[in-house]
This record gives structure tokens, sequence and C-alpha cells, in this order.
């Protein structure tokens, strides 16, 4: 299996509510004939929204719920420094994202917040001086 | 916000059982010198499995555990034919995964299926005629 991942796709309550949100960060849906899901380009991947019954009912199986618990996945944006950190974790929290933890520096040497989105999946927003962050946002982790 | 993910966590019961799982479809570790998570990079970002309570820990909340139905993301592997498809279905039941749906005409116009991870994450194994694969595996959604 090629060690690589196309499509992240989360099972949402509420697509427009979730959308939105993802707008309100910024963010651009591309395939804007699409109806019923939406997705955000992410580089050479991209960001799924879908509504929970319909990706059930396409895969066939019952999909769980963590709520109100935060869900068992985690996405981070790695960015180049800690005033970087602290600027996008601003602009979470202007666009309504419930800031699950401050900014603080890690156990690892970085520096670090986490916000949530609406369906309760967590994003770090973390400074890391041992992942190389390339010029079009990519990361290296090292041997 | 820039749109882009750098890393997916996935919160995981047993680190050792999905590292082997991931190593047995034939990804390979980076950062090898860790302990207590595991990084697969995967282009330009990374996939890492951390323990579902350190996770919790460092992000200081409870994550709610979907089991034993399917957990609320999916992670998709898009190919370049009906045929890599299910080469890829047949690689991941030899790798022992449980397979949720078998490769099958898809509502648009496509070929896919779905195995499981461990903890019940879903991979989609698809071939998407809409969705543009470069030489390096990157995709492209039209707009």
């Amino acid at each position: 299996m090629q060690q690589r991942i196309s499509l992240v796709t989360l099972a949402v309550a509420d697509l427009d509510r979730s959308q939105k949100f993802y707008e309100r960060l910024g963010w651009t849906r591309s395939l804007k004939a699409a109806q019923g899901v939406a997705f955000f380009q992410c580089g050479g991947m991209a960001l799924a929204l879908w509504p929970r019954d319909d990706m059930a009912k396409d895969a066939g199986v019952e999909i769980g719920d963590a709520a109100p618990a935060m869900q068992p996945v985690s996405f981070a944006q790695n960015l180049a420094s800690r005033a970087e950190v602290d600027a996008m974790m601003a602009e979470a929290e202007r666009a309504g994202a419930p800031i699950v933890k401050r900014a603080h520096e890690t156990f690892y040497g970085g520096y670090a917040g986490y916000f949530a989105d609406p369906d309760g999946f967590l994003w770090e927003i973390a400074w890391n001086p041992g992942f190389a962050i390339d010029e079009d946002g990519s990361i290296t982790i090292p041997d």
C-alpha cells in the first residue's frame, strides 16, 4: 500500500454548520457544484465534510459518535514560529472556535494550542522545531 | 488559516497493534527513536498513531470512543484504475484488515471498497475518474 492519504472525510452532524466554520477560517471549497458534501483542497490532498448518515450508508456501517467528548482523531497545522501559532489561535477564536487549550510550551520543546471544530474534531496549531517545513507548507518527519 | 493539514493523529487503543497493522500494509515509520507514538510520512504530511489516553491528556480533554461502531472519520487513497483498487483491497485483506465493503461501482461513476484499521478507522480505496492524480500521488479536486 502506498504511504499516502488522498482524502480525509469527517462525518459531520450538520454540513452547513461545519462548512461555514471552515469558511470562517478562510478556507475555500472546491467542486462547488457538489451537493451534500464539501471538499477543501489541502496541498496534494483534500479534506471533505460529509453528513454522518450519508457516510455510514455509503460504507454500509454504523458510525459511532464520540459526542459530547472530543473525536478520536486530531489534525495539526504546523507553523514556522511561536508568533504564527499565537496569531492562528487568535484567528480561530475570532471565528468562533472553542479554544480547547491555549498555546503553551510543549513536552517536545515546541509551542502549540488546540481548538475544536463544531463536531469536536481537534485542531492543534503547532510550532515544532524538530519538523522541517518547506516553502509550500509540507512537513518532513526526520528518520 | 492556511488550507493545509500537517499531521493526522489517530487515537488508538493499542499502539503496538496499530503500528504493526500499518507496517503489514507496507508502511515505514519515521522518527524511529520516538517512544509512545508512531509517525508515518505521507507525502508532505504525516499520519501519527498515539494512545488515546496520552492524546487526551495532552489536549486536556476527554476523547470519546465510537467502538464498536466505525469512527467518524475516513481516509481515502485514490488510485489510477479499477485494477489497482482490486489489488490494494486484496493486499489489505492479506494484511488482516476487516473488509467493510468490497470494491463496487460507486454513485459518482467510480469504483471503491472499504476496509477498517484495528480501531475502526475506515479506509476507502477508490478510483474516481473526476479527481486527477499526479505522478507523486497528489490529487486535485476540480473547481
